[in-house]
């Protein structure tokens, strides 16, 4: 049985992370998303272990003591997220990929913690798109706005740790490409597989 | 101007490496398969600066001692085999990516003087079929076979230094996951368009 790859997916708001991953899907990549942890209340219709795996904060400090969540934050300094170690293992182990659609800081806590996770960073194609589609929501005052793209360019700025960029100008060619790098991974030397035969053969 | 991709491909006798680029350019990959500096006589048909560039030995030495070489070999104590750094740089920056086709010890020497070059190794998908291939060539002794065979072993021994690994099980996937990697590489952070992007977004 061949391990499962863990990606991790990040980018400003705006990026179309969410859109991305649809058509990833729809391409017919066959991976499971990562079920976040967290304290906040369930909201309508949302189903433990389906949206969320929700958890009270008491249950979620001993998880981060213990070691079971790959990163976390508390948002607000209230509410927790989180991504289980055991959720994200079980099915890496089981042969299925997972991505996990985080910020930046979350994902150098996973990558410290499990180094063969590969960074995918999306960016828009250039600023004004970014400006673009933060205005676009049409829910946020001027200022909501400003901050949310001061926000975003602190983000990008940092995907110069990650390993691939993908600039999206077009979501089709954005999802290929996407389908692309995980199976470039799986070229890879070190993909467990490929090590196995290596020694095989020699 | 994008600049080009330099990929060494590396493999034992028989594991399909001419072959694989005979059907990554049928696909339409557009690459540079480079043109290798020899001290050996041309042959029949041969032609200076599409076969080989004809060198004499004193002129070999001059171009290793001035650094003019990417890599190079005295086969048998007696002819040299290199690669001309000049030849892929101006290819490189022209945007083209180019292709070198030399042993393990060619490759390091290549990774350690251009650490962006990627580094693929093409293997049989088991013993036997490398076995047969070596066999199959049907000029050589049992005992021709056999030290080629040690050598082929020791030569798998080393991908593991290598970034990719294809298994050519069906000539068809392998153009494909050639060309895939090749895709990928241009998405790397760290690729030069990517950088910078990045620095145009922040």
């Amino acid at each position: 049985m061949k391990k499962g790859l863990l990606i991790v997916l990040s980018g400003p708001s705006g990026a179309g992370k969410g859109t991305l991953l649809a058509e990833v899907k729809k391409k017919g990549l066959d991976f499971v998303l990562s079920i976040s942890v967290t304290t906040r209340q369930p909201r309508n219709m949302e189903v433990d272990g389906v949206n969320y795996f929700f958890k009270t904060k008491e249950q979620v400090k001993n998880m981060i003591a213990n070691g079971e969540l790959l990163e976390s934050k508390q948002v607000y300094g209230d509410e927790y997220y989180g991504t289980s170690k055991q959720f994200v293992e079980m099915n890496l182990n089981a042969g299925r990929d997972v991505v996990l659609e985080i910020d930046t800081e979350g994902a150098f806590e996973v990558k410290s913690k499990m180094p063969d996770a590969v960074l995918i960073f999306i960016v828009p194609k250039d600023l004004e798109t970014l400006h673009a589609r933060l205005v676009g929501r049409g829910t946020e005052t001027a200022e909501q706005v400003a901050k949310r793209f001061g926000k975003a360019k602190e983000e990008i700025a940092k995907a110069v740790r990650y390993d691939y960029l993908i600039i999206n100008d077009n979501i089709d060619t954005c999802a290929e490409e996407f389908i692309s790098i995980v199976k470039c991974e799986k070229l890879k030397v070190h993909y467990e597989s490929n090590k196995k035969l290596i020694e095989q053969l020699i």
